[in-house]
């Protein structure tokens, strides 16, 4: 099976200088590159030493890669398919860590037609609310779901991608594009709407309580604002992409929580302690499966920002 | 000004077993006495040390107390007052943690006439998903802010709890009850409630879909189980006794989630952006006030339960 020693990131944020770093972490002589339009995002790369080298654009570069990953807002997808497509003249693997994979593949069947490209979408899911390389850390896949959707049944390509993020650490599922989409907005995209959602309400109190809410927030709305202290362009994509399960996991979302507003107003207690001891058992399978993260609720280990 | 010596806590869960060993931490020869009706929290309050004695009524102990913390779920108060006002004999300060304060004041004023009772109502904002005397920690209130909601204008009384709050470490604020009501439903109990909606959604979904939910929860819904493990019985309380500043601030977030949710269907992707950067806004806020908390995406520092 393939390995690869030069690889080429584009997107050089949270999660490509990450990868970045725990690629390098694992074999100091591999070959990674990156690429990011942000010349401050460069910069700092250069500072960190993350890479052998960054540069804003591909075309800068003269040679070729053996695997290229896309870690760049879903927005800017059809563009780089587009560059790559034209630049590629040997044979390469492309993959990326998009959040939505039929919008990704969609993107990636109308416009590539280079016979060198070998594509296996794929989606690391781990993720912290901060953005930018400053923040990335090599631990950051350990042990975590790496979700591919491939678009090619060669078994031979599924296992050299997989491989590839095996060897930072993460776990494989292999699933359809369409149900990834389902699973992720249930996930990841609806409790991040939510988030915004209560984030943007607290925000439009008049400024008196909304300063209270703030300095009150470790009872509960500080968890929140933790996920909407995200990045926002790439959340503005995923959910201009992945539409229609969104919409659908937000009805179901509205419903349930109509019922619970409903109970409240009729204080139907048995109902109410019901719901809520159900919710913990879910929360005891996440620790169980060593998902779960672990909270401080203290300061002890924050990286001040 | 008085300083305590020997205090009774009702209620051995996580804050009254963390109140005990916080008090202990600073002074060890303070005597700290437990109530719980639950036998087993008694046994582990006992072989955890956490208490000179613990037994599982009031009227069990032969002395008097010169402080009396009740830490048991709002629905208790009612019986407990009650108990206390036969049960004190001289001067005694009463005070609490619960999480709405007009109904606790309500429900003293109600039952209580026994003219050596001092009650000042506080909410120590500190706490945690687990529930149970085995996951309290002396350091829980330590730069938290407590909030005072005082029914007596006495200035010494007040100046007594607040001290007593501030030798564990706490940062007080005094507050007009029913508005404490208000920035509490905002801060605790709405992110709560859609907490346990949104679990309770997907715990509803088919079981296959159900499955990778919980396996892929990384992904940003673990954030939401982690605040929906929390003790059912506190929660269903804290509705029944905070109704109206509940279904009040419900609305609000229910509007902003349409408004969300329509500039989805709608593709709108100027007001997705302005809305996601402005909540970044508020994280940083509370990061600056020390209130964040921090969060390790790996299982790292996890105590198993």
């Amino acid at each position: 099976m393939k390995t690869f020693n030069n690889i080429l990131i584009i997107g050089m944020g949270l999660i490509g200088s990450s990868i970045a770093r725990a690629l390098k972490k694992n074999d100091n002589a591999i070959k990674v590159f990156g690429v990011d339009n942000n010349s401050e995002v460069i910069t700092k790369c250069k500072n960190l030493k993350i890479v052998n080298d960054c540069k804003s654009k591909i075309v800068e570069f003269s040679e070729q890669f053996d695997l290229i990953i896309i870690c760049s807002p879903l927005s800017t997808y059809k563009e780089i398919f587009s560059v790559l497509n034209d630049y590629i003249s040997k044979e390469t693997f492309i993959t990326d860590v998009g959040s939505t994979k039929v919008s990704v593949i969609n993107d990636f069947k109308e416009i590539c037609s280079n016979n060198n490209i070998t594509f296996v979408p794929s989606h690391p899911i781990a993720g912290l609310e901060k953005s930018g390389p400053e923040y990335g850390f090599a631990e950051l896949f350990e042990n975590r779901y790496c979700i591919l959707t491939p678009i090619n049944k060669d078994e031979n390509f599924i296992s050299t991608i997989k491989t590839f993020w095996e060897s930072i650490g993460m776990k494989i599922e292999t699933m359809d594009a369409a149900y990834h989409d389902r699973v992720l907005a249930m996930t990841s995209h609806i409790p991040q709407l939510i988030a915004y959602s209560i984030v943007f309400t607290a925000n439009e109190l008049e400024e008196q309580l909304k300063d209270e809410v703030i300095k009150f927030s470790a009872a509960g709305f500080r968890d929140f604002t933790r996920l909407a202290g995200s990045d926002p362009i790439m959340w503005r994509d995923i959910y201009s992409m992945n539409k229609d399960a969104v919409i659908e996991m937000l009805g179901r979302f509205t419903e349930d929580l109509t019922t619970l507003q409903k109970s409240i107003r009729n204080n139907d207690k048995d109902f109410l302690e019901k719901t809520f001891s159900s919710t913990k058992e879910i929360r005891k399978k996440i620790e169980l499966l060593g998902q779960a993260g672990s909270f401080d609720p203290t300061e002890k280990n924050v990286k001040k920002s």
